[in-house]
């Protein structure tokens, strides 16, 4: 059998694929091992994750190969609750590719670092000859310790709900919770979209959310958390639906997204429910502290326009929507990835 | 400006290529950072280090892409003195690639962590189209805890030369330091060879050897250690030559190597020095502790052919070589790498 793009889209086919042919040969350990096939893993107490990026074009509005990678590797330790401390970065180059562009690419990897105080500590560089690789591929992988505030986080949950819990994982949803998405959907894939068929320039919203996460784990109540990368929005509902053996209810009508992302969208027949983005979080948070977190997550330049998007709810199966014109419908978990190589 | 490949070969352009496009503009911190060019980084006590691996053929006799990986990194934790504690995984896979090597390789992968008690917690899966990579690329990070045995083997060095190191830098060699090869040189880099040109069959060293590194921290007077990857032999005496700001003198009558190893690279006309190993390991130890540290090596299934190859010696500059003739000759740094993508 081929590998198909399919196989590395972030969608069921993925997660059929890992499971059948990539999971079950390895062996894994931690307190969160591969299995549970979170945002990164736990051992020691130190939160692991890794991404590789083969994002294309590099350069796209808003942001580069370099602050996507750094982004992408803090939110993967975010979203488990943890504060980076440090990252790795290994380089891919193609033989030929301008030195210029990889010196950019590094003041990008700095800058973004700096926003997000976290350091690069260790790395390591390859060239391929031409034909060998696509330009450019940056691995990086991140290393992160139990965020301080995580404890009072729980605690505020245990309070209003008597559950307990110890990481923000994807199973831990319960019926009543309010979802929280920190920002306009979409924007990342359409930017790549927007650079890659010459359309109306749209920015990405590439960013670390690592200090939003903290101050919304200082407010209390978060259950779980998620970076809608591949997949998208429909992509983190639906694996938080499954795992968690719950409904969830969404409203069209309080889904951000701007103009010219549904314009991008529409032209090209895809649903911005199921394209990636790279500077948002989805939150579950239980219902007596949802305009709190909310609150927070507004003060924040990456979350002015955070909106509560729905609920957890044990009256729906799978993921559904309510739309704007009254119906209802159901969200399928994205099978492939509608733009490949947006990350 | 374009990259070359020996941007990317272990040698003396890809460390001025670093330091000059990469390192410059990066923000580093960090017990040991990015400045240091140490084979990890170290950060709140926890060693971290990262390798994506290219190499081409991606199965060839003695191990494959995944043993490779898992070796590499668990070995560039081990020579900073660290106890391996979890490995990441990342694939980036090209479209069309047969998902039977995909679990052929993830097989591997599960058998030298097996070997090297080493999990894998956390890990990445992406599909690039075709001609977007070749075939497979892997990248393997680590993390890793001081040994339990480094302070007390860091006692030793003290007792006997007064010299206090908190960690077996490239740095700390001082004359009279002897120099010990865990054994046979070259095997790696004349496997990928041997394959590539279709040659008679030779295997590859690849093992992890955290084993029996801790081995040798346990019997004490080590001062520095590396594996002679990419740049080979060659290229990691005169790194220690360099940073420990010393000369290094071998004797050639003490190098072994396999006799078709040697057959092979005069065959190509390489130097077996430059090529690389991936089961190898180069210890820098006190002179009244060598014997002892050798005779450990020895026990070990990895280390049967080890040898004390030279010494650090303020009588020569830089690397020099006693040849079997009775003659003297500098080995100089490697400009790049004799055998491309052999990791």
């Amino acid at each position: 059998m081929e590998i198909l793009m399919e196989h590395g889209a972030g969608g069921e086919k993925m997660f059929q694929f890992l499971r059948e042919f990539v999971l079950k040969e390895l062996w894994s350990s931690g307190e969160v091992g591969l299995d549970e096939m979170e945002d990164s893993g736990i051992i020691d107490g130190i939160v692991f994750t890794t991404d590789s990026y083969t994002v294309k074009p590099i350069f796209f509005p808003g942001g580069d190969i370099g602050r996507l990678s750094v982004s992408g590797t803090v939110n993967d330790l975010s979203v488990m609750g943890a504060s980076p401390i440090a990252l790795s970065l290994s380089l891919v180059i193609e033989e030929g590719f301008s030195i210029e562009d990889v010196s950019r690419v590094m003041r990008s990897v700095r800058e973004t670092c700096l926003e997000a105080e976290v350091p690069v500590i260790t790395g390591d560089t390859k060239v391929v000859e031409r034909g060998g690789v696509d330009s450019l591929i940056v691995n990086t992988s991140g290393i992160g310790k139990r965020s301080e505030y995580l404890d009072r986080n729980f605690q505020v949950v245990k309070e209003y709900t008597g559950r307990v819990y110890k990481w923000p994982l994807d199973s831990n949803l319960s019926p009543g919770d309010k979802i929280i998405i920190s920002g306009n959907i979409g924007d990342h894939g359409a930017s790549i979209l927007s650079e890659r068929y010459d359309l109306s320039r749209i920015e990405s919203d590439v960013a670390p959310l690592n200090n939003l996460v903290e101050k919304c784990l200082k407010i209390g109540g978060i259950v779980a958390m998620k970076d809608p990368t591949r997949g998208g929005v429909a992509g983190v509902l639906n694996e938080w639906s499954q795992k968690s053996k719950t409904g969830i209810l969404i409203k069209e009508e309080n889904l951000p997204i701007r103009e010219e992302v549904k314009g991008t969208c529409e032209l090209l027949g895809i649903d911005p429910l199921e394209i990636g983005n790279e500077g948002k979080i989805i939150i579950g948070v239980v219902e007596e502290m949802a305009d709190s977190v909310l609150e927070e997550i507004r003060k924040n330049k990456y979350g002015k326009n955070a909106e509560i998007i729905g609920e957890v709810s044990s009256d729906v199966k799978g993921v559904v929507m309510e739309t704007v014109v009254g119906g209802k419908r159901v969200i399928p978990p994205p099978i492939g990835d509608p733009v490949p190589r947006i990350c």
